[in-house]
């Protein structure tokens, strides 16, 4: 990737796109705008906490409904943002998300992940294409509590 | 907003004047250099905290001599930074701030604000013209116990 | 310093250089990849923790092969990072970093630090010359415990 205007365009571009769904998780009430951050055919993926895959507009959308239902405080903090790769209409980022929540049963959530995310270039601007997270420490017991409705 | 060199820059300028107010509070000493980061009619609403509201470098001035006397540490992060509307000499930017201290009678605080400010473009820069912030998670009750002087 | 594309793509690179060595000091597992972060005759100085001082690749390869020995986890978050001189081939920078850590042993650590970095543009990029670090809120026992080697 060579350092040019162009890279720090896309750079700030991506940024903003995964930005974006830390508004529309945060938000916990708007499923439509959380789905224009993914691309139809989106897979999210949340193997990496042991918990379910969903696949597409739909899946998401049902996880998402649940959610907001759960939780009553979402507060997602960006940091370490990196581009892995970046291609024409593709684009590989990381960055580390400092989770907290508070569920309506007021169960407190605070976790450290690492998202790793593949990003599609559309006419409406980069959409998440592909979401994984994986620990980057020891993860709360509380997690499996609040989220495992598989 | 389009996204060019311009946009860029001005982003750049005004992520830098939130993260120079940070090290204004968190320097706990300097009141010339926390007003350097206002315009002198300024308005720092603290309403989102149920706190008061002051206007002016005057008022702004008071406020944080008293602040500065109470804490003996400080430290505000800054991430999620949003441009959230960018005009010739006016901008709108969101943030998220993780705000912690320990006041001199051994309190500690940790709050998570999202900030909301406008800023103005003057002769020296980027100013902070509307300043307020509001808990995105359920506040400690210490934050009142030690900010409460009203 | 002026604020251009030529600064924006110097702060771009800076900061991808800090994030490498978080990267490095995280992954918890490859030497030469940490040492790739340094000049040679790097100054890597935690005075500023009540720590020794390193000088050199192999003083600070022989840190880090006991750090990396010792921590099951590891995750350190920038935020606020701040370019405070930059010339042709050298630069300060400073930036909050959240240090979170789990011992092999189960001693948890969560430190607030500032950093404080000087960096030299070499034939592959920006790389730490000088490193040092300083508490921004109060320090925890657990740090001098896992820590103190010397």
């Amino acid at each position: 990737m060579e350092r040019n205007l162009e890279y720090l365009l896309e750079k700030c571009a991506l940024e903003e796109a995964l930005l974006k769904y830390c508004t529309a998780v945060d938000k916990l009430s708007d499923i439509e705008f959380m789905l224009s951050c993914f691309t139809e055919d989106a897979v999210f993926d949340l193997g990496g906490l042991q918990l379910p895959r969903y696949v597409g507009h739909k899946e998401i959308a049902a996880f998402f409904t649940q959610v907001f239902k759960d939780m009553s405080h979402h507060a997602h903090l960006v940091t370490n943002f990196r581009v892995e790769s970046l291609a024409k209409d593709a684009a590989d980022v990381k960055a580390y998300i400092t989770g907290m929540g508070r569920s309506k049963a007021g169960i407190d959530i605070l976790v450290y992940v690492r998202y790793d995310l593949r990003l599609r270039k559309t006419s409406q601007g980069w959409k998440i294409s592909f979401f994984s997270e994986e620990p980057i420490m020891p993860m709360p017991d509380s997690v499996l509590a609040v989220h495992d409705k598989s």
